[in-house]
Parts: C-alpha cells; structure tokens; sequence
C-alpha cells in the first residue's frame, strides 16, 4: 500500500494529467469556434479557462504544502519541482487557447479564417491537440521514450507556422491587413502552445533521468 | 556573519539580479537595433542570450543542489520556488528581445518599423526597461510596495499595443501585409516582456508576504 506521502504524489500527477485534458479540450474547441466562427463555443473556452487556473492554483498548493511538510529528497523532489513548471507550462496553454477563442469572439458573426488558410489553421490545431494528449500520456506514464517523440512533432507545427506566413504574404492575397494581423496572433497562439507541450515532455525526460539534455 | 546556506540564497539573488540586468540591457539594444536597422547591434542581442541562459543553467542548478542538501523551509523554501519562476521569466524575456532583434536582422538594410510607428514602439521598449529595473530593484530589496507598482506601469504598455493595432488598421496605412506582420509580432514581444516583468515583481510579493494576492 502506498503511504499518504507517496499518495500526495500521485495526486499532484493526477492533477497535471487532468490539466493536460483540460487544455487539449480548450483547443480543440477553439480551433473549431474559429472555424465555424461559433460564438458559444468560443465564450465556453473562455469561460472553462478559469478551471484550469483553480487547478494550477490546487497544485501549487499542493507542492508548496508537500515541500514544507515532507521535505523531498532525489525523485521526489525532481518530482515536485518539475510539478510546478508543468503546471506553469499548462496554465499558460489554457490562456493560449483561450486567446484563440477570443479572436473568433472578436471576429464573429464572421470568421477570422479566410477560405484558403483553414486547412493550415485546422491542421496547427490537430498538431496542437495530438502533442498535448501525447504529452498528457508522458505525465501518466513516465515514458522518456514517447516524451522523446514529441520535439519531432513540433516540427511540423513550425512547418505550418512558416506556411502560414507564406499564405498570408502570398501576391493572391486579397483579405487586407486586419485578418493578416488576426492570423499572425493566431499562429503564434498555436506555436507557443506546442512549445510549451514539448516543454512539459522535456519536464517528463527530466523527471525520469536527472539530466535535461537526454 | 552569513552561514554559507544563507550565502548560497543571497548568491540565488544576485545571479537574478544580474539577470535582470542582462534582459533589460537585450531589449534596450534589440529595440535600438530595430529603429536604427542597426545589424551588428541585433546581431549582439542574438549571440548574447546563450549568456542568459547560462546563468538561468547555473541558477537552476544552485536551486536543487540547495533543495537537495539544504532542504530550506519558510521564507527560505519559498525563496529558492520563487527563484526558480522568476529565473524561468527572466529567460523568457531575453528570448523575447531575441526575437525583436530577429526581426531587425530580418529586414536589414530597411528597418522594419515605418517612420509612422517609431515613437509608439520607442515607448515600448522604454516601458519594458523601465519595467525590468524595477522588477530588478525588487528582487534586490524585497520591495513589496514598489512592486505592486509594476502593474501600473504594464497598464501602459497595454495603452500603447493597443495603440499600435490602431496604427496599423489605420485607413491611411499604406506599408501592406509584411510590416504589419512585423509590427504585430513585435509588439506581441514588448507586451509579453512586460507581462514576464510584472509575474517577477509578483513572485517578490510572494516571496516576502507568503500570499499571492497582496
């Protein structure tokens, strides 16, 4: 059996692998609010963002109540450690996700997605939502190996990224400068929220070997 | 006399401190670099944030060899979390300047600010060295008035982004899609240095209240 020490732990992973949920269901739905220019779903986006900061708030509490009282040696202390950087890294994707949805908020009853981009903007999403759920099964599981993976799929969104420039620079461009401006924000929404996932994998990587550079 | 526990804290200090200093002296040049088309000064901003990062390196590394060994606790624990989040936001602020001075290296010879935008992103980057010298006197001094002070002072910057959008949606604007990208993009920068500014002041709040609402 487990003691309540050990337990605390596995709760404090239990929160992190619940954050990775909720931040994967943030873009999601935001991708699609912006796809659709779909108001309510933007406004619930930013509306749930508040649970995964009370989330963030629960497990820095958690960590500073288990620093004090435990006093963390070796894994334990790489485990808490790295707690709080994920959890930081996470709370930042939700905020990320969120500002997603609040340019489809801003922009409806149109989209913010002329036709021609919106298969880019679909796919950053889908590449968003698979790094977050992979680095969801990297907390969950510890697994160096998979965590490992997940810098091979940011390079795809830095491709898309750089596809994105290209579209909305390209000579056919006919949308003007505020969807130009909408887009560039959106691009970087998506590019830093994969940064950061990779961020909580290289957290993981961490976690299991003591080294960062493994 | 300082035991060498408590000089290992106050060496965590002052490496912030310097950190502080190195990130406000990045967006200074990076912003100089930018008005002036100034290659070789963007290029210095560039090949100076492997500094900031060493020094982010040799902090992290004091924080878990002093959690390890020292297993802090009060004020002491909640100095070295502190340290570790404040060191995490000063090195995003120099990856920041980094980027802006990217964007001069980008477009060099031409700079990539309109004479229009010049004074709007002047104060900009004067707010944002304006904003780490405070949050580096608050590291320093443990200030907790001052640095609730910083909030106003991010109130600003959030004055003249906004300010920034108007310009260049202005009917008037007649530079096109690729300077606008540019400006959205750095002006991104500048406020997300600035936000990074105000969570160090913040964490300074906590540090020395133990509450991260005061």
């Amino acid at each position: 059996m487990r003691d309540a020490y050990h337990e605390d732990l596995d709760s404090l992973t239990d929160k992190l692998v619940e954050m990775t949920r909720l931040v994967r269901s943030a873009i999601s739905r935001a991708t699609t609010a912006l796809l659709d220019a779909d108001l309510p779903l933007a406004e619930s986006v930013i509306s749930h963002d508040e649970e995964i900061d009370r989330i963030f708030a629960d497990v820095e509490e958690s960590i500073y109540e288990l620093m004090a009282r435990q006093q963390p040696v070796a894994i334990d202390l790489r485990m808490v450690i790295t707690a709080l950087r994920m959890g930081t890294d996470l709370e930042r994707m939700g905020d990320l996700a969120e500002h997603v949805a609040k340019v489809a908020r801003l922009r409806h009853p149109e989209s913010a997605i002329p036709p021609e981009i919106r298969s880019t903007i679909l796919q950053m999403g889908q590449i968003a939502e698979n790094l977050v759920t992979k680095a969801g099964a990297c907390v969950a599981s510890r697994d160096v190996e998979a965590a490992k993976e997940l810098e091979a799929d940011d390079d795809a969104m830095d491709r898309l990224h750089r596809r994105l420039f290209k579209e909305i620079l390209h000579k056919d461009w006919k949308h003007g400068v505020e969807p130009a401006i909408d887009i560039t924000l959106i691009g970087r929404y998506y590019e830093r929220y994969a940064d950061h996932a990779v961020r909580v994998a290289g957290d993981v990587i961490y976690l299991v070997t003591g080294s960062r550079t493994a």
